[in-house]
């Protein structure tokens, strides 16, 4: 039997933030574990996912969620393994994920957590199978709303949330090109992603090879990085095209916000352009888990990892991530 | 009996703006009328509608119609009545609205010719109860769906379109705020139209009084003028809010867009941004006319105009809207 652990190892939040994250911005700790009350539960991690969204926790600027706090631990979600339980709902053993935060052993009152499906590797339920894959099939399908032979470009398309975009448009008959950083993840993308084009915005042809790439216009934008490629991509949107706002990654770093120049075609070509979170969708998750699960299973939907080892990696994986040093999804293995 | 005219007098696109338009864009031509072949009718103008869409049709940019061609007619919606016709569907005497140009006396085969209804007079079918209060009723309810209690914020406010938008936002239960330029225009939006509120953005303090006159925030901005407004509006809405896109008047003279910088309340607060064009909801237009006119009848709609007088005084007067000289809808007198 493993032997119970007496302290978690935690990331917290040591500073807010200027610009890009930097290791300062972190510090790691290794704390005591107390002995659960009732209806406590413990959880060992096995995995952690690191998320954009996690850059703007980071922030005090008004959001749609509170900061983290300084000196508390970070947000994210974790899967893991239930090792002790005095929750009713929680068994010893039980597989759970749920935002437990950049910690290896988490204690939790069960609020939010879940158990993770069966038959589904638990990595793949922080990714394509969970809040990236949800978010991913959300924005697409009931903001996008493409139809067959329609064009859907995606940016991030390499990233967790843009490589199922794009694998859930050719699965409902449309063109699906990408935007990526480097010709390596743009090789990725079209070879094994299948996407029928993707477009490496560091080339500096972004707006010739966008054109290129979409001979008939675009119908449907997901944006996951705003800035100088919205701008560019929106001299192509096509009248009555789509356009959800997923994520702005280029911007959040930056300490001065890119300004938008080509808003006029969203009254020329009339785009309806609309911001979401996935948890404004809460009602269709089990919906979209259980696509995304039945995809994965039947191998229509391929999914890619870059895994950093330990929690001490996480604060430069995290780092990296914004720079877009990872393919598919970024994850910390924690044990 | 009224002697039947033999030429009309017409203006015409001289050349392409850069900028604001000037005299010197337009010419002022008088041309023979040629006898009626079957099929047509001839209309005597009564009113000529000056609307700010005419500007994008000066210019060759792509947008959602066809430019004015060098030489030819200003486009524009004119009302008049029938004093010749070749067709069936038309009777001399008939009183008729339609695209007719920026001409005295149109010739016309009849089509996009519609009859204008009893009871209403002419000029406010070409206002309140036709395109712009039309444009008003389906981006406000159609894309911006107030529901009651909520704030409406509406921009170019003392114009043809705002006017209206504010006042069914009041109609609807909703708290209407206007913004327009200039301390007269405001005094006229909340005494004469009814609004709760009006911000004068040329007094300098947008933000500040923007702030003090929605303090729940913003649920459905009516944007008309695009540019800073615009991205000032965009901090203050709401989540779930709706920003029906109606027109970027701010940006139709400018020779460089402007650079909208809160682009990113759009994913934060989740927002609906939306452009429309009026045409985009034809199916929609009897519904809309007929309850526009109840209202109208009811005395629960007031309009306001300003009038030029005769078509000579067109071109001038079409640049003084372009820089908000008008209060309420500008009309050119014909006959």
């Amino acid at each position: 039997m493993t032997q119970m652990p007496a302290s978690t190892t935690r990331v917290l939040l040591a500073r807010r933030p200027t610009g890009a994250p930097v290791p300062e911005d972190f510090r790691i700790v290794e704390e005591p574990l107390a002995p659960l009350a009732d209806g406590q539960l413990r959880v060992r991690g096995q995995w952690l996912s690191l998320d954009p969204y996690m850059r703007g926790r980071m922030s005090d600027a008004k959001s749609y969620v509170k900061p983290v706090e300084i000196g508390g631990v970070m947000c994210g979600e974790v899967a893991g393994e239930v090792i002790e339980s005095r929750h009713s709902g929680f068994a010893v053993g039980d597989l759970v994920g749920g935002d437990m935060g950049w910690q290896t052993v988490a204690t939790s009152d069960g609020k939010g957590l879940r158990k993770l499906m069966p038959g589904v590797p638990p990595e793949k339920q922080l990714s394509v199978c969970g809040m990236p894959g949800v978010t991913a099939w959300c924005g697409l399908l009931l903001i996008g709303e493409p139809k067959p032979g329609e064009t859907v470009v995606v940016s991030g398309a390499a990233g967790a949330v843009g490589s199922v975009v794009g694998q859930i448009a050719k699965l409902k008959g449309c063109r699906a090109v990408g935007i990526a950083g480097g010709a390596d993840k743009c090789r990725h993308v079209v070879e094994d992603l299948g996407f029928d084009a993707c477009i490496d915005y560091k080339a500096g042809r972004l707006r010739e090879d966008l054109k290129a790439a979409t001979p008939d216009g675009i119908d449907v934008y997901f944006d996951n990085v705003g800035g100088e490629i919205l701008d560019t991509v929106l001299a192509r949107m096509n009248p009555f095209s789509r356009l959800p706002v997923c994520g702005l990654i280029s911007q959040y770093n930056a300490t001065e916000a890119y300004g938008l120049r080509n808003f006029r075609s969203v009254l020329v070509n009339r785009i309806k352009v609309q911001g979401f979170i996935v948890f404004d969708f809460a009602s269709r998750y089990p919906e979209a888990v259980k696509e995304l699960a039945g995809w994965w299973a039947a191998g229509k939907l391929k999914h890619f990892e870059t895994v950093a080892e330990g929690i001490q990696a996480a604060p430069a994986a995290f780092i990296g991530m914004l720079r877009g040093a990872n393919t598919g999804k970024q994850l910390v293995k924690l044990s």
